[in-house]
């Protein structure tokens, strides 16, 4: 298993000249996606209102230039020079990964029709402001032409990418290399299962978790400088990256490992908004400063999958931050920000209030047992829209009866259902990663356990960099140079088995809620 | 005189296919430049430390391309084209600036070997460090080679550049399109003059004037009230831009108008530090979001010169910052930040202690009488480095010797003499247009009270807009569509005329101080 393995220094040999000719290709173009993210994070945390179209052409600008040299001839030409090549001992593992990874990225933008792109660009500007529009209006007719236009549009994408089952297949590599939806379908089963019947159990049983100690009023300061400490008790290095206020919390790259900035957002009357936003950030956060050195500056310098990033984001918020040993590790700093919190309740009342289960409509604030049933609502939706077998205008009856069938209720409005989400304005197929990382994660979390038979004991003990360094050493260091399933395997000895998580969660809820064993 | 033309519309005539194909070149050019600018907003602002290396490639990067663009031959080509024909009707004035304006920039582009500019840039970085590093240790020699290194660098580029009769004139062009060193002097000799005389005066006459109203201790919340509300008066629209805390105050344009954005620096026991600052950067910012809208994402929409900016921050800052009358009108806001001063002290006490005179070695903290003088110990100074007529290893005491001359005083160290500006670290040339700038600011003035015979019951009334107003309509508007000299004689009906400036300070100066009248 890895940890057995000596460090790496992951870097490019520079031992063929194609090698770093394609590196003096490749090297601009990532400073110019730093920028275009720079301009992103501006966007979403500084920008002024009137900005906006400015902004716009800004990108669309920068955009082309990127798109421009990504396609250029002379990539194309050097990719076909070295993959046959590549096999040879004179080569490392970051120069694999940088030949294959520079191979997707130009495929998938030598394949799109540039027009299609501009279009894609163009509809999903409009479909967000008709979205906006709808949720204040509470009516999903606003939004349908537009919906309608991006599964057009996404259907059209699907077919210049190819596939090989289903058109879906094609959206969901984009962002999981090789995910299809065959294999979502066996990795989901037995999680929709073991969620289902936790739902029942802690029904069942009638035990209830008192959530007093969330709930309350909390000022801004003190949550700010409790995200802060939490954040650089995990290790998240603020030399090379910043905290900051925004109305959706997200973490993004302006060059990784040195520059990887994360958002949190705030509730005034329940503390684990910011809390456990920060701790998910700080995870993804700590991915991208955790890249090696050697492989900064271009596309490998970064995570290698939206799922396994999201692995690490969940790890630390879910694993590690709704757990009664991190915070008896840490309750000096819950007792720093909020005294009045520490000195009425225990640690185990307060960790046991992160883990709530409520069956809620809205996949943002849901719990562990039910958050992988939006995701599969979303999933079976999106699938059958890309795939012919749901038209836009049957949606949200769909929605609806798919969230009674799951979860035991409807939605008063479409606010509150099948405009919740901001993604359908954009893209499909990005949700299932999402219940990907939670999968990535608990598997993670149970080699960690067998690698650290102590790993409550530590957590306990205030110790956290035991489990960082791992990361870093185990997955982080890697970036995108090897493929999601070589870095599980990597860290976990196998390919993703949903079992872990199965087995985590029924764990962790039983002993939450006090079940009996079954 | 201006303030009798009736509206105009600034646009492009788009009469003629050329300007459409000169401005599908430009417009994307100002959006690599907005972006350029961003990422230096953000380096003062917001960055990380550990990005500064992967933020110097990124500019690297985006400033190549935009070097590449801005010199494509196809550029030079139109400009050949369009310039025999621009005097024909079918032109607008937004249209001749266009042309004017691209071929300045085009011309100074292609005169530098790529090389020279690479070098420049470099060495400008170096020597930004070993001027750090020179302060620290006070040690002129650490810097004394890299600023030798800049001087023979910028030689090179002013015989590039091309000028009639002194090296240095190539250098000031630059800044201020058409100036020279014989226009300085002329300028600047009734100025160096009137300061003397006033120091003399107020020397003689043995006034002072009592500042401790703006000593004590200021919390920086209620100073960032007080800069916030005082620059919406002035008409800035946050709307369009944004405050925020930077170690040097400054104003920049990611898109004029709809984002130009201002950073103040606060001092914990010394109010005029962020007020003099929010004002004086407030000036230039109402320049920037004052551009026709027709002319923006063009080289056109920003300030014409550094001088003409300049009178925008200095009329702000001082002609209406340092004015009884102002703060009579906005004496409310002064109390809601502030109580204890407002009642302690009247409003003429206040404004007066804003131009106490004293002479010191620091030229950022100068008064309006003394200011003038270090910029023309500068002025002296660089324009001997340039012409040869001067040795770095000689600077540091010419520089003494000027300051004993002009302000009596010698500093005990080089940090606080020839060590304390930064721009000699990047550039020659710079320095007379903060003179400039006054000088314009006090012509101006003399002309709004014309124009405005109540101006000063005005500002006492609370009244603001109706100068904003003026401006925007006189200068703002035009951007940099006209000439510098152009501006100034359209807004005030001649040109330059420095005994404005002396009419101006003279009397300030005799009210402050109660001086007799000579």
């Amino acid at each position: 298993m890895s940890n057995l393995k000596t460090s790496t220094t992951l870097e490019f040999t520079h031992s063929h000249p194609h090698i770093n000719a394609l590196l003096a290709l490749i090297q601009p173009l990532e400073d110019l996606a730093s920028l275009l993210a720079l301009g992103g994070w501006d966007q979403q945390t500084a920008m002024p209102r009137n900005a906006g179209e400015t902004r716009a052409q800004q990108f669309a600008t920068l955009q082309g230039i990127y798109h421009e040299r990504l396609t250029s001839p002379k990539i194309g030409e050097l990719l076909a020079e070295l993959e046959p090549i590549m096999h040879e001992e004179t080569f490392q593992d970051a120069d694999r990964g940088l030949v294959r990874q520079v191979r997707r990225t130009y495929d998938q933008a030598t394949k799109l029709p540039p027009e299609l792109v501009v279009e894609a660009t163009l509809v999903s500007s409009l479909s967000l402001e008709a979205w906006l529009k709808a949720r204040d209006k509470q009516d999903f007719s606003i939004f349908a032409p537009f919906l309608e236009r991006t599964v057009a549009i996404q259907r059209e994408i699907a077919d210049h990418l190819g596939y090989t089952e289903t058109r879906y297949d094609a959206l969901l590599d984009q962002f999981e290399p090789g995910l299809t939806s065959r294999q979502v379908e066996e990795w989901f089963a037995p999680v929709r299962t073991a969620s289902t019947v936790l739902l029942k159990r802690i029904n069942e049983h009638g035990s209830t978790i008192d959530t007093a100690c969330v709930h309350g009023d909390f000022s801004l300061k003190a949550q700010e400088q409790l995200c802060e400490s939490v954040l650089k008790v995990m290790g998240y290095d603020l030399q090379s990256g910043q905290i900051t206020r925004s109305v959706h919390p997200f973490t993004t790259s302006l060059g990784s490992p040195s520059d990887v900035r994360l958002t949190v957002r705030y509730d005034d009357h329940y503390l684990p908004m910011s809390l456990m936003a920060a701790m998910h950030e700080g995870g993804h956060a700590l991915y991208e400063q955790g890249v090696a050195p050697g492989i900064a500056r271009t596309l490998l310098a970064h995570g290698t999958s939206l799922g396994i990033h999201e692995s690490q984001s969940r790890l630390w918020e879910n694993v590690v931050g709704r757990s009664a040993a991190f915070w008896q590790g840490q309750y000096h700093l819950l007792r720093a920000s909020f005294p009045e919190i520490a000195e009425q309740y225990s640690v185990e009342t307060f960790a046991r209030a992160l883990n709530h289960v409520q069956p809620s409509l809205i996949r943002v604030e849901a719990d562990e047992v039910t958050y992988n049933l939006h995701i599969l609502i979303r999933f079976e939706l999106e699938k059958d829209l890309i795939n012919g077998n749901l038209t836009v205008a049957d949606l949200p009856a769909a929605w609806n009866a798919k969230y009674q069938e799951y979860l035991g209720l409807t939605p008063a409005n479409d606010v509150d259902g099948v405009l919740q989400d901001v993604h359908w304005t954009s893209n499909i197929g990005y949700f299932p990663t999402y219940t990907l990382g939670n999968l990535y994660a608990a598997q993670i979390s149970y080699t960690l356990r067998t690698v650290f038979p102590d790993f409550d004991q530590r957590l306990a003990n205030g110790e956290t960099s035991f489990l960082r360094e791992w990361l870093r050493e185990n997955i982080h260091q890697y970036g995108a140079s090897l493929l999601p399933d070589e870095v599980i395997k990597q860290a976990t000895g196998e390919s993703l088995n949903p079992q872990y998580f199965v087995r985590y969660l029924t764990e962790k809820i039983e002993r939450a809620y006090d079940l009996p064993q079954e």
